[in-house]
C-alpha cells in the first residue's frame, strides 16, 4: 500500500478548502496550525519560534517559511510556491515579510480567512497580529473551515491509521511481554517501542515515514500510570517498578505517514483481586455502552450520555474523570469529542478514540481505549487487541 | 542534590510575579502557557483541548484544572487552592466556569494581566476570549511578565540543566557506540536512549522525576540528519542505514525535573574527505567566534552579528540557515535568541544554546550545539563533550 497520503489527494484537499473559502466570499485563506498545514500539503515540520503559514489564494498555494526549511518544505509540500524569509526575530519580523508576501500578491486589501489571528507560536515567539501589518485587510476567523474537513476521513487515511493499529498492536504485545514484576516501568516501554519501531521499519521499507517529530514509529507504555498512579489519568513517569497486585493503564500508538491511531489497556499484574475484577467488568461495560450508542446520525453528545448514564446507575460518578473519546488522526486529540456538550453529528469517516475510564484514588485506574471509524450502519473497531482480563493479566 | 525545585523557590516565584503584577498596576495575573505554569508552580502536564490556567490574585494562587487533573494538580503544584471544571467541551464551557470562578474572588471588574487573551490550545480547543466572558474586567497583555523572570535562571535550575547534561553525554556517547556504517539511524539512537535512560533513573534513584511528556529521561539520536540529510536543519527520520562517508548530525538531551539540555554534534563516518575537514573546521570556527561575542552586558544580537560576519568572511552565506542559538530550560527553545533581531542584554544566568551551522544542500551539513550559562565575566560550558573531528569520526 501507499504509505503516505499522495499529492493528487493534497491538491484535491486545497481546491477544497479554496472552494469553500470562496464560497464564504473570502479572498484569501491562511492557515497558521502545523496540522492544518499538514493535513493541506504533507509538509510535517517540527513547530519552533518561527512562523510557518500556508497562503490560499485563487493564483496560487503559497507556503510560507524560515530559510532553514526551504530546501526541506521545497521537496515535502504540494504547493506552488514556498517564499522563505531569513529568521525569527531578524532585523525585519516574519509577519511584515508575510504582509510583503500578500502585497506581491496582490491581497494588501483582500477578505481574509484566517485559523488565527497570527502565528500562535509558542517557544519564545511574539509578534503582531495579522491585522496589525496588514492594515487594510480584513480578518475573518475561519478555524473551522479545514478542521471540519479533517473530521471526515478520507479511505486513504482510513488505511493509514489501519496500518498505524497493526504496529501499536506489535508494540502493546511486547509491552506486555516485558511487563513482569520487578521490572521498571520504562524498561519495558523502551524495549517494547524499539522492537516494534525496527520491525515496522524493516516491514514497510523504504517507502515508510512515520512523519511525526515525536515519534519515530511505534510506542507502547505506561508513562506512570502504574499501580495508585493508574488513577490519576495524564500520569507522568516516576520510573516505578512494577508490582505484583499492581493495575497499570497502557498507551500505544505508532506513527504511519503522519496518522497514528490510540490503543490503551488495563492490565494487572497477578494476584487479581475481586475488586480488580469488579471495576475492570464495570469499564469494559462502560466502553460497550459507548460502543453501541455509535451511530451516523446521531450527536456525539449522545454517546458521552449514555456513558454518564451508565456510570450513574452503577454509583460510579465519583470516579468519572473525563469525557468518552475524542477524533484523531493527524493530531492526538482532535475534535470533535465524544462529550456531552459536542452535538456535531456523528458522520461515516469520522474517526474516534473510545475510552470511558474509572479512577479510584488510592487505589487505581481503569481505562481501556479503542479506535473506531464511523461506518454507513454503526462502526468499525480498528484496533483489534484483546479486551478481556484474562488475556490482559500478568502473571504476579 | 535535589532533583527538582522546591516548593520555596516556587512560592518565590509566584511572589516576584505577584509583586511585578501589582507594580503593573494589575489586580490579577492569569498565565495559560504550561511552560509558564510549570516555572511558577511545579506542576508539569501533558496540555490538552482542556484549559488550564494559573490564577495569581491577592487574595490567593488558584490553579484551574480539568477534573481528571484534579488529583495530579493537588500533589504537584505549589498553590492555595485548586478548582476542577468537569470537562472540555461540557455542557457549561470552561472559560465559562473561569469567569464563576473571578467572580467568586471577587476579580469580575479587576484589571487583568494575561499572557493570551484566552486559552491558545490546539488540539481541537474553541472557545471565547477572557474579554467575552468576562465583559467587565480589563484585560491587558502581560506575557513577558513571567517570560522575562525565566530568561535568568535560578543556581537550583541552573543545577538541573547540568544534571541534564551529565546523562545527555552519556546517551551521546552510547549513540556515538552505536553508530556503525549498516545501522538503522533510529536503532542506534533508540538503543541508547534506553540504557542512558535506564542508567539515569537507577543511578539519580526515586527522588528522580524527568517531569516531561516527551521524554522519560534521556535521549540521544539524528531525527534525519543523516548524509546528505545532514543539510536539512529540521529534518525527519526516514530510517536510514548508515553508510560510510555519512555526516551525521546528532541531538541529546535528558529531562530532570522538567529541565532539560541541548547538546548537537556532527559526526563523519569515515573515510572523512578534505571537504568535510574544511566545513567541519569552519563550522568549528563559527562557533569559537560566537562563544567569544558572549559577555555580559552586550545584546544577544552582537552574537549573532559576530557570526554572521564570520560567515560572510568565508563566503559561507549561501550555507547558512539560521539564527546562532536559542534560550532554553524547561523549553526546548526559550526566548531570547542570539539573533541579529534580539536586542536582550546579555545577563548573568541566562542559558543559551549556541550552534551556528553550515548546510550544503545536496553535500552535508554542519552544526554543534553547546548549552551555554552567561556568568558575571563571560560564559561557562555546561555541555562538556568532544568537539574535534578526531573524537566524532566513526570507523567506516
Amino acid at each position: 500500500m501507499r504509505l503516505r497520503i499522495s499529492p493528487e489527494e493534497h491538491r484535491g484537499r486545497m481546491r477544497r478548502a479554496w472552494e469553500e473559502a470562496r464560497r464564504r466570499g473570502l479572498d484569501v485563506l491562511v492557515v497558521f496550525s502545523p496540522s492544518q498545514i499538514f493535513y493541506l500539503t504533507g509538509f510535517a515540520f517540527i513547530p519552533t519560534e518561527r512562523p510557518i503559514a500556508l497562503i490560499l489564494a485563487d493564483s496560487a498555494a503559497v507556503l510560507f517559511v524560515p530559510r532553514l526549511e526551504e530546501e526541506h518544505a521545497s521537496t515535502e509540500a504540494t504547493v506552488d510556491r514556498v517564499v522563505a524569509y531569513p529568521e525569527y526575530p531578524s532585523e525585519r519580523h516574519p509577519m511584515v515579510r508575510l504582509a510583503d508576501v500578500f502585497t506581491e500578491m496582490g491581497l494588501a486589501r483582500a477578505r481574509v480567512g484566517s485559523d488565527a489571528e497570527g502565528y500562535p507560536g509558542g517557544m519564545g515567539y511574539k509578534g503582531p497580529r495579522l491585522a496589525e501589518v496588514l492594515p487594510e485587510v480584513k480578518v475573518l476567523p475561519a478555524g473551522d473551515l479545514v478542521e471540519d474537513m479533517m473530521k471526515i476521513k478520507s479511505p486513504a487515511e482510513i488505511a493509514l491509521i489501519r496500518e498505524s493499529t497493526r504496529w501499536a498492536h506489535l508494540a502493546h504485545a511486547l509491552l506486555q511481554e516485558y511487563t513482569r514484576p520487578g521490572v521498571v516501568e520504562s524498561e519495558a516501554a523502551m524495549r517494547a517501542s524499539l522492537e516494534a519501531t525496527l520491525a515496522m521499519a524493516r516491514a514497510l521499507g523504504p517507502g515508510f515515514r512515520p512523519l511525526s517529530w515525536g515519534s519515530p514509529g511505534a510506542s507502547a507504555g505506561y508513562r506512570g500510570q502504574v499501580g495508585t498512579q493508574s488513577a490519576i489519568p495524564h500520569a507522568m513517569t516516576t520510573h516505578a517498578r512494577i508490582r505484583p497486585g499492581d493495575v497499570l493503564v497502557s498507551e500505544a500508538s505508532a506513527s504511519v505517514g503522519g496518522y497514528s491511531c490510540e490503543l490503551e489497556r488495563t492490565m494487572i499484574v497477578g494476584p487479581v483481586r475481586e475488586e480488580h475484577r469488579r471495576y475492570f467488568g464495570l469499564m469494559v461495560g462502560a466502553q460497550e455502552v459507548a460502543l453501541e450508542a455509535i451511530r451516523p446520525g446521531r450527536p456525539c453528545a449522545e454517546v458521552d450520555r449514555a456513558v454518564r448514564a451508565y456510570f450513574e446507575r452503577h454509583g460510579l460518578m465519583p470516579y468519572w474523570r473525563h469525557h468518552t473519546g475524542h477524533a484523531l488522526g493527524i493530531g492526538v486529540h482532535e475534535a470533535p469529542f465524544l462529550d456531552i456538550g459536542d452535538e456535531t453529528i456523528l458522520q461515516p469517516g469520522m474517526v474516534f478514540s473510545v475510552e470511558p475510564g474509572i479512577y479510584i484514588p488510592g487505589f487505581a485506574g481503569f481505562r481501556h481505549s479503542d479506535t473506531i471509524v464511523v461506518t454507513e450502519s454503526g462502526f468499525e473497531m480498528l484496533t483489534d487487541y484483546p479486551r478481556d482480563l484474562d488475556s490482559l493479566t500478568i502473571a504476579g
